[in-house]
C-alpha cells in the first residue's frame, strides 16, 4: 500500500533532521528513569520553579485577580489581597478589551507594549517606540517569528548574527567593548543582529553589569546606529522571576523598515494573539512595585532572596566542578548555566566509540544513570573536535546543592579512575 | 548599498504571499477607524469576551488559585473561594512539577492529557490514549504543528483533507452520513483527515447533535477504522467558554505511527512547553463540576445562560439578514458564525472594479465605514466566481443585536438602492 501522509517516510525531511539537545536523548532517558521510579534532578533546562523556586507574590496576586475579576467586587477581597495588587489588576484589565479571555491585538496589548517601551527607554537612556515591540508566547516563539522572516528557503544560510548576553551555555557577560566589536563586525559584513537578552537580570558579579546591544548601538551614533538592523528578545521565563510556564516575552526592533514590520504583523496575526495572562506578567516585570507601594518591601525582599541565593549557587557549583579530577569550569558571571569542560581520557573516548555514542553524550548518560543528574552534552551546542563539555543549570535549591556536587564528584572521579591509567591531565 | 537581511526585498517570499482575511484589510481599516474614535463592532473574529461575554466563574476561580498558590494556606481563602474550587486547584497543582511557573513536558501535563483522554472516551464510547494527545497553545498552534509535519517543501500540495465541524464560516453541522462519506473518500484517496472540532459545544438546534469524526471512524470498523490517519483539534477558545486569550487547546492522533508521534514530540520540544495556565483551563473544560459539587448549580446556570442566548442570537441574526434586500442566509446550526450571501448587482460590481477592490471587499468596507460593523469578506475563504458572502460572528451581546441588525439593514438596503436600477433579484 502507498505510504500515507503521516507515515514516517512521508514526513518533512527537515523535521527529521532537527536536533534539540536540551530535550534530546539525555532528557528522554531521564524521563524514562523517572517513570521507573528513579529520582531525577532536571538541570537540563532553565526551569527554576520545577526545582523548587517559589513565585514572587505580587505579580501572582495581580494575575490571579485578573483571572478572577469578579473578586474585585467582593467586599472580602482586601482580606487576602493588598490594595496595590488590586489597583494594578484594575489597571491591566482596563488595558484589555474583554479581560484575559479575549484575544488581544496580535502584537500584544498596546498599553503593555507602551510599558515595555518605557522600561527600555529608562534602561538604555534612549526612547523606544511601542509600535516596534511585539509581545510573544515566550522568547523562543519570537525568535521563530524572526527567523521565518529572514530565511527565504532551503538555499539560504542565515544572514544574521546571534548573541546571547548574558550567555547560554557559558554564562559569560559581554563588556561594552565586546559589544562594540560585534556591532562593527555586523556593520562591515552587513549582518542583522539578533540579541537574545533574556538573562539580563541574572548577573552574579558586580564588575560587569548587563549592557544591552541596543544601548551600545545608540551610543555609537550614526551611521552605525542608523544602519544595523537589531532585534532584541526578552522574556518572563528567565530573569530571577523564572515564570517559564506562563510563556511570555517580547521582541523589540531597531532600524527595521516599516514594510517589514507590517509583514511580521500580518504573519503574527495568523496565530491570533499571544496568551494574555503572560502579557500581564511582562507588564509587571518591566514595571514592578515602586518605593512607597504597599508591596514594595516584600517584593524587594523576595527578589534579593532569589538573586543572592543564585549568586551563592553559581559559586558553589563552579568551585565544586573545579575540585573534580579532569574538570575545569569558568565562573558563571550571568544567566543560569555552568559549562564545565570535561577532559575525557583516551580510554573513555574509546569506550564511547564502542557504545556508539559521542564521548560527551556517553559521559552524561553514565552521570545520569549513576546520580540522576540530567545535563546537556556540550556537543549539543557545537564543539571543537576533541573538546568536551556539559551544561548544567545552577538552579537546584541551595540546600540540595552540596549533596548534588558531592554526588557529581564521586561519579566523575570514579569515572576518571576507571578510564585513566594514570592521572594524566594537569590542572590548567 | 546591498539590501539588508530584514529589508522588505530580502524577506521570505512565501511570507509576503500569505493572506489572512480574518485580520486582513478589513480588520486593519477597522483598527484605524477605532483609533480615530469611531465605535467599531468587531465581528470579524470569534472573540466572545471582547464583545461582553462574562467568563464562567468556576474555572476562573481554580486558575486564579493556581496562580496564587500561597492563598491555599490563607485562613481567609474560604471567604471568597468555594471549597470545590480550592480542592480542584490543589488537584491541578499536584499534577504540575512546580506550579504554573514551570515548563511542563512539551506535550503538556500528563495528568491533564489523561483527563482529556477520559473525556474523549466518554464522548465517543471508545477509549483514547493520553500518549496520543498533545496540549497546545490553542488549536491554531496545533494545526501549524501538524501541517509542518505533513508538508515537505515548496513542491508539495497538502495531502490531506480538512473538515471544520461544526462549520466555520458556514455554521453547518455534519450528519453521521456526511462524516461516513468523507471518511470513505479519505480511505479511497489515501488522505489523512484533519478534524477541526473546536465548536463541538456550540450547537443551536436539537435535531443534529455534534458527532466526532473519530466516533464515526471507530463505528465503521476495520479496515477503515484501522487505516485512516486522523488528527482532531479542540480548544478552550471556542465552545461557549470563549477563553480565547488564554490560548489553550489539544490535538488527538488516531492511526498515526509511533515514529511520527516521536518526531512531532521532538519538534514540539523546541517550543519548550505550551502555556501551563491554559492547560488547566483545558483540564477544567473536559472535567467540569459534577452534580453534587458546590459550584455545580452556578456553573450550569452560567453555561445555560450563554448557550441559550447564543441560540437566540443565531436566530435574530439569520432572520435579520433574510429580511434584507438581496441577502439570503442559512440558519447557524452550530459554531459562532453567520455567512449570508450578498447578491451584488452588476452596478455594484462595476463600482468595486473602479475602486480596485474585490466586490465583496468593497461591500464590507462600505459597511464598515457606514456602521462600524467589522466583518470578513467571503472571498477571504475562497468563493465561486460571481458569488459573494460575508462572515460575521453571532457574538455581539443580545441587547445590542437588534440595533446592529437594523443598522446593517439600513446600510444594505440603501447600498442596493444606490447600485440597482430596479429590484432585480427575486428571493430564493
Amino acid at each position: 500500500m502507498a505510504p500515507k501522509a503521516l507515515d514516517y517516510e512521508s514526513l518533512n525531511e527537515n523535521m527529521k533532521k532537527v536536533q534539540y539537545a536540551v530535550r534530546g536523548e539525555l532528557y528522554l532517558r531521564a524521563s524514562e528513569l523517572q517513570k521507573e521510579g528513579k529520582k531525577i534532578i532536571f538541570t537540563n533546562v532553565g526551569n527554576p520553579h520545577a526545582l523548587g523556586q517559589k513565585p514572587l507574590t505580587f505579580p501572582r496576586q495581580v494575575v490571579a485577580l485578573c483571572q478572577a475579576p469578579f473578586l474585585l467586587d467582593d467586599p472580602n477581597v482586601g482580606l487576602i489581597f493588598p490594595a496595590d495588587a488590586i489597583a494594578r489588576a484594575k489597571h491591566y484589565l482596563s488595558l484589555t478589551s474583554g479581560g484575559l479571555g479575549a484575544y488581544s491585538d496580535s502584537r500584544g496589548i498596546p498599553g503593555i507594549r507602551k510599558e515595555v517601551a518605557e522600561f527600555i527607554g529608562r534602561r538604555d537612556g534612549y526612547p523606544s517606540d511601542p509600535e516596534l515591540i511585539f509581545l510573544t508566547d515566550g522568547a523562543s516563539k519570537g525568535v521563530m517569528q524572526i527567523l521565518n522572516t529572514i530565511i527565504r528557503g532551503d538555499g539560504d544560510g542565515v544572514r544574521a548574527m546571534v548573541i546571547i548576553n548574558p550567555g547560554n551555555p557559558t554564562g559569560q557577560c559581554l563588556s561594552e567593548a565586546n559589544l562594540r566589536e560585534i556591532l562593527h563586525f555586523c556593520y562591515q559584513e552587513n549582518l542583522a543582529l539578533l540579541g537574545d537578552e533574556v538573562y539580563q537580570q541574572n548577573i552574579y558579579q558586580d564588575e560587569r553589569p548587563f549592557i544591552s546591544a541596543r544601548k551600545v548601538l545608540m551610543d555609537m551614533g550614526p551611521p552605525i546606529s542608523k544602519e544595523i538592523q537589531l532585534v532584541s528578545f526578552h522574556t518572563v521565563s528567565k530573569g530571577y522571576w523564572g515564570e517559564c510556564g506562563q510563556r511570555g516575552g517580547y521582541f523589540e526592533m531597531t532600524n527595521i523598515p516599516a514594510q517589514t514590520v507590517d509583514e511580521i504583523y500580518k504573519v503574527a496575526s495568523i496565530s491570533l494573539s499571544p496568551n494574555v495572562p503572560a502579557q500581564i506578567f511582562m507588564g509587571l516585570m518591566v514595571n514592578p512595585p515602586k518605593p512607597g507601594d504597599i508591596s514594595y518591601e516584600q517584593f524587594i525582599r523576595e527578589s534579593k532572596g532569589i538573586l543572592e541565593s543564585l549568586r551563592r549557587r553559581a559559586r558553589i557549583m563552579t568551585d565544586g566542578f573545579n575540585s573534580c579530577r579532569n574538570v575545569v569550569c569558568n565562573f558563571t558571571e550571568g544567566a543560569m548555566y555552568s559549562f564545565p569542560q570535561i577532559r575525557l581520557p583516551p580510554k573513555a573516548i574509546e569506550a564511547a566509540k564502542k557504545a556508539g555514542k559521542v564521548p560527551d553524550v556517553f559521559y552524561c548518560l553514565k552521570l545520569l544513570e549513576a546520580t540522576g543528574i540530567s545535563t546537556v552534552p556540550g556537543s549539543g551546542f557545537g564543539q571543537k573536535e576533541g573538546v568536551f563539555h556539559l551544561r548544567t543549570t545552577i538552579l537546584p535549591s541551595e540546600e540540595d546543592m552540596p549533596a548534588i556536587m558531592a554526588s557529581f564528584k564521586k561519579f566523575n572521579d570514579e569515572f576518571m579512575e576507571e578510564h585513566e591509567d594514570h592521572r594524566g591531565y594537569s590542572r590548567m
